[in-house]
C-alpha cells in the first residue's frame, strides 16, 4: 500500500518530507520558520460541525470509533489525475488541535442552551486518538480513491471536516494546476507564481505561492512565501518604475560601478552614444532612464519591463542600449520581460534583435543567454497555443489563472462517513453520483510492468 | 464629492462604520475582537515592490510625491457595478506598517549587494505621510473610476500596491457576487455563505464569509467568522450525523425535554406513532433516529437534513413525524433542507406535505411558518431559473459558487501611477485597454433627477 501513516502525536517524519525542506531553506536565511497561517484554528469549521457534535455527545454517541473518507469525484481541469497537497498543514493543525476558553466562551454564547457538560468535554477535546492515513504530500491521486482516512472517535473526527477540506481542497486544486502548467510549459522552462495580487484572500496568495512550488514551478513573486518556506522569491520592476522618471536629469548620478570595484563615470553617455550606433534614434527617454537607474541599482541583474511605450520601438531598444554598455563595462545583463501583446511574435523580434545586436559587436553568446520573460493572463491553453506557434520565450510568470484556477475554480474533495463502530455506512442520494463507496478502503498502487518501474494502476 | 478621506494617523471614523460594527457586534459576546489576517504584514507583497523601491532610493527619487490610482476596467460577471470592499483592511494594514527585524534581515538575505541606507530607510517607512481617498465600504462603484486614491512619497505608496490590491481585489469580487445573489434572490429570501471548505485557502475562506456579508448575505456557517467579526453564524447537521445512525438502540434515552421545564418520556413512542398516523411505513430508521437525536438536543431549533436516503419517501416523512410530536409538545419546529436533487419541484412538494399535515392536525401556520432551505451547488443563474420555474424555498445556502466566484473569479483591480511630482504620467500599452487615463481624478456622484433622489451618473 503507499499510504502514509501519521499518528496524532507521532510517527510523522514519513509525510513531512517536504514540510521539513521548506523549513529547511526558511533556517538558511537564519530566520526562524513562522507558524503558518495562524487562522487555521478549530473555530474555522462549519457551525453544523459543532452542533453535530453536540448531536453525539447529547446522545452518547461521541466516542464511537468512525471512519471517514476524503476523496474527489472528478479530476479537476477536465484532466484524469489531481496533485494531492495540503497535508503538512493537516498534520500541524491535527497535533495542535485544542479549544482555548475564548473559543469556548464564543460557543456558549451560541449555544446557550447547551449542557455544561458539553463545554468541559470540548476543553479536553484533542487529536490524541485520531489516526490519519494519507498519500504523501505531491503524490499523483486519482478520483475516488481516498486521499485522507481519517479514524477516530466521531466525535473529534466530525469536528475535523471542515478545516481538513479547506487545507487538502484548494492546495492540491493549485498544486494540480501547476503540475499541469509545468506540462504544458515543458521541463525547460522556468514558471514563476505572480498572482499574490489577484489571489482570492491573502492566505489565498500565500498558499498558492506554496502549493504551485509543490507542483512544478520554480519560484514565486511573493516575498512572504519566500521568507516563511523559503521559496525562491524573484521580481524586477513594474510600469510605474518607468513612468515615474521623465528624463536623464532624474538620475541622482551618470556614473556605475563596474563589477571590479571601479567607477564608469558616465554610464548615460556610454549607454547613448550605444543607442545612437544601434540607430535607435526614437526611444522614449523616460524610459530609458528608468533602464540606466535599474542599472545602477540591480548591475548584476538587469532586467528590463519593455513594453510601457511601446516594445519594439522603443522597449527593446532602450534595454539594448544599456546591455551593450553593460557588457561592454563587464557585467551580464540578464534579459526582459514582454507583459503584454503577442507575446510569440515579440519574443522571436526580440531574439532577432539581440541576435543582430551580438553580429554587429562580436559578443559571443549574448543573443542566446539573454531571458526573456513572459507575463500577462497566461494559462494552460495559451502555453499550448505559443508552442505551437513557436516563440522564444524562457520564462513565464503566471498569476490570475494559476491561483485562482480559472479553469475549475474549487476542487470537490468530499470527506464521508464510510464506517462506524466497525460497520460500513453509505450516502444514497438523488444524484447518482454523490453515492459514496461504503466500508473501510485500502488504497494499493501497482508498480511494474513491461515497461519496468512505472505505476501501473490503482486498487 | 463621494470619496471619504482617510489619513495615515487619524480620520478614519467615517470610513470605518461597518468596521466598527462588526467589532461592536463581536464584543456584545464579551470577547475582544482578534486582528484579522496576521498574514498581512509588509512582505505579503511581490519581490518587484521591493527592487523598485531600491530603484527609487538608489536614484534618490523615493521621496517624490506621486499619486497611484487603484481601479477595475471592467465590471464583474458581466455586468455594469461592482460592490467595493476591503477598505477597512487596507486601512488597518496602512495605519500599522513597519518592517520589523525578521523582515528586514530576511530582505538583506535577498538582496546582499544593496546598500545599508536602505535597510535604514526600510526600518524608518511608515503611512504616516500617506493620505488615501476612497469611496466607503460598500459602495456601487463602476469601471475606470477611482476606488481608492494613493498619495505619497513614491517609495512608500510602491510598496503598497500588491497588498493593497490583494486586499480589495478578492473583497470587492465577492462582496459584488454576494449583492448580485442578493438582486437575483430577492430581498426576503435569507441567505447564507456556506463556502468555508471550497474556500480558496483559509483566509480565502473567512475573506468570503466577512464580504458577502458586505454585499448582502444574512450569515454564514463559518464559526471564525462569527467569533472575529460578529456575524450571523447557523448550522445544523450533515449527513455524516443522518448515517452514523441506525436504530432507536443508538440512542442515550428515549425522552425529550419540554418548553415548561417537564419531561415527555418516550419521545421515541410518539414520533412513531405519529409516522403510523401519518401512513409513512417505509421510512428510514437510522434517519428518524437521528432527526430523534437532534431534537433532543436542539428542540428549540429542529431542522433537518432530508436527502440522505430519500427526499420524499424517507426525508420529508421522518421529518414530518417528529415535527407534529415537537409541536404536540409545545415546540415549535424549524424546517428542512434540500441538498440534492430538483430544488425547485421537491420545495412545492415539501410545502405541499406541510399544508397536508396542517389540515390533518389542524395547526395553524404549520405549513406557512416552516422553512425551506436548499443547498448544492446554487449560483445566480441557478437562482434566477428557480425563480421561472417557481419554489418554495426561503433560504439559500451558497458554498462553492459565492466564494470561488466560478462566473469570473477575479476583478482586475490595478494600482497605476497618474501623478508624479506633480505632473501627469500615463502608460502607453499595445494592448488599447491597458491605456491609462492620466492624472489626479476627482470622482463625483451626482444624485436627484425627475425620480427625485436617486444617484444619476458618476463624473
Amino acid at each position: 500500500g503507499s499510504m502514509a501513516e501519521g499518528g496524532g502525536a507521532g510517527g510523522r517524519s514519513n509525510v513531512l518530507g517536504h514540510s521539513s525542506s521548506w523549513a529547511g531553506c526558511a533556517s538558511e536565511t537564519g530566520i526562524s520558520p513562522v507558524p503558518v497561517s495562524p487562522i487555521v484554528s478549530p473555530l474555522l469549521t462549519d457551525m453544523y460541525q459543532i452542533t453535530m457534535c453536540y448531536g453525539y455527545w447529547k446522545s452518547g454517541r461521541h466516542e464511537v470509533p468512525a471512519v471517514f473518507d476524503m476523496f474527489f469525484r472528478t479530476a479537476p481541469f477536465g484532466g484524469s489525475y489531481c496533485i494531492f497537497a495540503g497535508l503538512s498543514q493537516v498534520l500541524s493543525f491535527v497535533n495542535s488541535y485544542k479549544l482555548n476558553e475564548e473559543h469556548i466562551a464564543y460557543l456558549k454564547h451560541q449555544m446557550p442552551f447547551a449542557d455544561e457538560g458539553f463545554f468541559d468535554y470540548l476543553r479536553g477535546l484533542d487529536c490524541s486518538r485520531v489516526k490519519i492515513l494519507a498519500f504523501q504530500e505531491g503524490t499523483v491521486v486519482f478520483p475516488r480513491e481516498p486521499l485522507l482516512r481519517i479514524e477516530g472517535p466521531i466525535g473529534i473526527c466530525q469536528m475535523l471536516e471542515t478545516t481538513l477540506l479547506c487545507c487538502v481542497n484548494y492546495a492540491s486544486l493549485v498544486a494540480t494546476n501547476a503540475a499541469r502548467m509545468r506540462v504544458a510549459a515543458g521541463p525547460s522552462k522556468k514558471l514563476l507564481e505572480m498572482g499574490l495580487r489577484r489571489a482570492q484572500g491573502t492566505d489565498g496568495g500565500l498558499s498558492a505561492s506554496r502549493y504551485s512550488y509543490i507542483g512544478g514551478f520554480d519560484g514565486s513573486s511573493n516575498v512572504l512565501a519566500g521568507y516563511l518556506f523559503g521559496i525562491t522569491v524573484s521580481g524586477t520592476h513594474a510600469h510605474s518604475f518607468v513612468q515615474s522618471f521623465t528624463s536623464f536629469s532624474d538620475l541622482a548620478r551618470r556614473s556605475i560601478a563596474l563589477p571590479d570595484g571601479g567607477v564608469c563615470e558616465d554610464f548615460v553617455g556610454l549607454v547613448v552614444s550605444h543607442r545612437a550606433r544601434l540607430g535607435f534614434g526614437q526611444t522614449n527617454e523616460g524610459e530609458l532612464t528608468a533602464y540606466v537607474a535599474y542599472c545602477q541599482a540591480f548591475p548584476h541583474f538587469f532586467l528590463a519591463l519593455v513594453d510601457t511605450y511601446d516594445t519594439l520601438q522603443s522597449g527593446v531598444p532602450n534595454f539594448l542600449a544599456c546591455a551593450v554598455a553593460m557588457r561592454e563595462l563587464g557585467w551580464k545583463p540578464v534579459g526582459i520581460r514582454l507583459d503584454s501583446g503577442d507575446l510569440a511574435y515579440y519574443s522571436k523580434e526580440a531574439r532577432r534583435m539581440f541576435r543582430e545586436v551580438e553580429a554587429k559587436y562580436g559578443f559571443e553568446g549574448f543573443a542566446a543567454g539573454m531571458q526573456i520573460v513572459a507575463s500577462n493572463d497566461l494559462d494552460e491553453d495559451v502555453l499550448y497555443n505559443l508552442n505551437s506557434k513557436g516563440h522564444e520565450i524562457d520564462t513565464f510568470g503566471i498569476g490570475t489563472h494559476l491561483v485562482t484556477c480559472q479553469a475549475q475554480p474549487a476542487l470537490g474533495c468530499v470527506y464521508k462517513l464510510v464506517e462506524m463502530d466497525g460497520k460500513a455506512r453509505i450516502k444514497l442520494s438523488q444524484d447518482l453520483v454523490k453515492i459514496s463507496i461504503p466500508s473501510r478502503k485500502r488504497v494499493f498502487r501497482l508498480y511494474g510492468g513491461p515497461g519496468g518501474g512505472g505505476a501501473v494502476t490503482d486498487l
